[in-house]
């Protein structure tokens, strides 16, 4: 937070002076917003295409810390989260709606640089920000947000639709978020021992940013597009790998044969993970946060990616009875077992 | 809560487990909804019409105190006040979303409570749950709602319409659901002192109604359509009668002359406020929560409505220089003030 700033108390812009300030910035940008802000309700209108919308709730002290992760920062990453969902689905997001609960300790300044990372996302993303809610809360700071995104009927990618033999691609590296996680909890630890440390970063610029400012990859769409490319099933990569592996599985009636020498990971990624003494790998199946997207391909579209650096192919999907397998780079197959909520993350 | 049924640690669960045990019920009822849960996002059709999207955020200790109220009526409140904003828009809701932090507080038997009054309150206004997010919280329970609703284009009433000389209604009364607070909030403090005090709420099963399960008023929407009507302007009440005034003035660049012997009020309202002291047409004007609709007609549409108990005539809109104004039974005029968040309501 800028110190220098002047700190105004929320009270004295009241609820929708507040919601003024905060949004006085927003011009429409897509053609579906007939209405963003300012009444009951938005008005969008699709024409012939289909909707698609998701939800995300983040939680203060559950998903972010704000010891190290700045408001700016955060709401870019709120947005973004929601935007990866609507990726996924192969459409195209539009609009976004942001609601927030705030304790008294946030000031009016302290709001406004959530927003300007909430209007950079929606700037970097074209997607119009038409409404949502802003209320007081006892403790913390709790956003949700709501994607609204559109594709043409035929365009959209469920879970479901994956067949054996399918190859399972993913796109950029994984496990960075993690890595870049555990760098920031381990500075923070030394900041509360001592306050004149300063924090050793230099070198994981890359991992921070995964973790700080990760993007959605909607180049990964447009890609397709371009090769003439629709998967058979996708999902994006919010709890780790393993998880997100796991639902294409069940929701498609298929198994999967994972190559862990396949699985894409950055240098910084390996790098952290051997100062920290943790196996890289665990960051990328269980990490989480990548934000990455998962697919399935028929295997005749191989040719059609397999020169672009952007995608990698990490293994292949089976009949349901042979089980979803970790092929490890020592010979065996291992069952995959899909972390997450369950383990206290 | 019922304290016979089973707790079950929402742990041993896991996230997907609980969001399975909490949306098992659901079946899709409307056409536009392609597919609902479990993909990354929901999938919907609404051909021709517009898409109106609305979201709420409730928060543990400012929106409700679950001391008394009971986690079936929270869920149910919670999708009811967002259907509201649909209705606001003259619009029909047809699906929500529903995403909640929970804390460690809650069983998996609790949230079941909670969801048992969101899928009957999407049973009775016919919308599909078809998303959303389940997650932790550090402290208390929040709840984000999305609403999404169509029209005809023609059809949709904004808070911008309103011109000078059109009459202000109201459907319902007003004032209900403060008074209703009000007695939870005196037997609450009484129970605090005196834990095997019965509490004394004979005779006011309509405000509590009004303040527990509130209703929205799709009725008054499928009336307007019966009557051959369409406001030229309209909100719903969910912060007070003045508030929302305020806001359809300020959007319609008008007037208004509000008339306080017009103001509906149930005779139980008046009842509780003699009792507690309080003047009940500040619980109508600054109370809010009644979630009934609030609307500009043009004076030749006054022939419509006139005989039906649903609609009361409480004012007319003016020239925007004659400012906003309550008439009192005493004869004077008297600016109208808004209240809201900014009096620590």
């Amino acid at each position: 937070m800028n110190k220098e700033r002047k700190q105004t108390n929320i009270s004295e812009l009241g609820e929708f002076g507040l919601i003024d300030r905060l949004t006085k910035a927003v011009t429409i940008k897509n053609e579906s917003t007939v209405k963003g802000i300012g009444d009951d309700a938005a008005i969008l209108d699709f024409k012939n295409k289909q909707v698609v919308v998701s939800s995300d709730l983040l939680t203060e002290g559950i998903h972010f810390n704000l010891m190290y992760v700045p408001l700016k920062h955060l709401g870019y990453k709120a947005v973004v989260v929601n935007l990866s969902d609507i990726y996924a689905m192969n459409a195209i997001p539009k609009q976004v709606t942001v609601s927030m609960a705030v304790s008294g300790k946030f000031s009016v300044e302290a709001l406004e640089e959530l927003y300007e990372g909430i209007h950079l996302a929606c700037e970097q993303y074209n997607v119009d920000l038409v409404g949502g809610d802003t209320t007081s809360s006892l403790t913390g700071l709790t956003l949700s947000i709501t994607a609204i995104g559109e594709a043409e009927k035929d365009d959209i990618v469920m879970r479901s639709g994956a067949k054996p033999n399918d190859i399972l691609c993913v796109s950029g590296d994984l496990g960075g978020a993690y890595m870049g996680l555990q760098l920031l909890e381990r500075e923070n630890e030394v900041f509360k021992v001592n306050e004149n440390m300063q924090p050793k970063m230099d070198g994981y610029d890359y991992i921070l940013e995964r973790q700080l400012k990760p993007e959605a990859r909607g180049d990964i769409i447009a890609a397709f597009k371009r090769l003439g490319i629709k998967p058979t099933s996708m999902i994006d990569i919010s709890d780790g790998l393993s998880s997100e592996i796991m639902h294409l599985c069940k929701n498609s009636g298929v198994g999967c044969s994972l190559f862990e020498d396949k699985v894409p990971m950055d240098y910084q990624t390996k790098q952290m993970a051997e100062e920290l003494n943790i196996n890289p790998l665990v960051a990328a199946l269980n990490g989480g946060e990548d934000y990455e997207l998962l697919f399935t391909l028929p295997l005749d579209d191989y040719d059609k990616i397999k020169n672009d650096p952007d995608f990698t192919v990490i293994g292949h999907m089976t009949e349901a009875g042979e089980g979803v397998n970790l092929q490890t780079t020592g010979g065996s197959s291992i069952p995959l077992e899909a972390q997450g909520w369950n383990h206290g993350k």
